[in-house]
């Protein structure tokens, strides 16, 4: 028996079948979605007056505009150019943080080519001037959500040429903290930057 | 007599004229030139290890981006977008630092429509964080350049309304300290922020 909807589209058993999503697009939106998580618990620390932190705009190098009369002015040709470093900074409890987001579907380990040489570099930087620097890093699959100091990242990343190429998923457990999800905002990543101060002032030591 | 330059060119009064540049134009350049200097001992910071102090890139709304095979994206369809923060930020000897940086051809003032309402409100987020607020103004025609701390300006902004519109050069160099332009970098901003700090100091105002 053939029956439709009440919109009139007729039904059939393919309908049910999830759209079938690219691995390319997947990933994408798996990376926007912790950026947004991210942009959302700034502006809610912006708003509560917790923190000042702000993602940097995307770096583009401009080739030719277009100044139309009585309208904005268009770009019409321009090209995306390499950051020199990482996507956030702030300051928070007086601090200078500094930190980027990475995504992985890894679900045993954090390989480290979702890292470039550049961040690294700036990471480095910022910590030798003291800054809060660290990471958030998402296991999708898991979906859990961790913050780590970039000296857990600087120990692997110094020695991927005879080490290993990825951190292991539980010594990110162990060394970082967990973001608890909350309703709103969801990544209250500063919650375990908190945590993260705390055991190293307990230690004594200056992972920072 | 008619006579001619070594390169052969005739020789009439009229090329000591200076060229004429529409006032469109000369703002820009201005605007560069500062621009220009502050990356350049930003650079110079970064490679000395005194500081990390980036510009953040202009923020901008693509709308349409091409993907030749085996070429670089290409953006066919951008618009400028309003920035939400100052131009600059980072960590100096421990302190987050936020800034802006503007140009004036005025000589006895400081015309506070230089200044953008989201660039007042992000500086007073960071003053309220106790990281280190400040703007950069150069008098172009006077080639001076002074750091002033953002308090100054709150102070003059808050009052326009009812107030003048400018802020006195007599009170910036008051209440500023001069950058003392040197061979390389030409405008080494962070020694005129160490002698605002140490007033500060001395006085005991928490005036950041």
């Amino acid at each position: 028996m053939a029956f439709n909807y009440p919109n009139g589209h007729s039904f059939n058993g393919k309908s049910f079948k999830q759209p079938r999503v690219s691995q390319g697009v997947s990933q994408s939106k798996r990376g926007m979605s912790l950026e947004a998580d991210i942009n959302a618990a700034n502006s809610y620390y912006l708003t509560t007056g917790q923190a000042v932190i702000h993602k940097k705009p995307t770096p583009i190098r401009i080739v030719n505009v277009n100044y139309p009369a009585r309208s904005a002015a268009k770009i019409t040709e321009a090209y995306f150019s390499q950051a020199s470093t990482t996507d956030y900074n702030g300051i928070y409890k007086g601090y200078y943080i500094d930190f980027d987001a990475k995504e992985t579907s890894h679900k045993r380990s954090f390989p480290l080519n979702n890292i470039h040489d550049h961040q690294v570099k700036h990471l480095k930087a910022i910590a030798a001037q003291h800054g809060l620097a660290f990471m958030i890093i998402r296991f999708s699959v898991l979906k859990e959500t961790y913050v780590v100091w970039a000296d857990l990242i600087f120990q692997y990343w110094d020695n991927q040429a005879t080490g290993r190429k990825s951190i292991p998923y539980e010594t990110i457990v162990k060394s970082g903290e967990l973001i608890e999800q909350r309703i709103s905002p969801t990544t209250p990543y500063l919650a375990a930057v908190d945590k993260l101060l705390a055991r190293r002032e307990q230690k004594g030591d200056n992972l920072v």
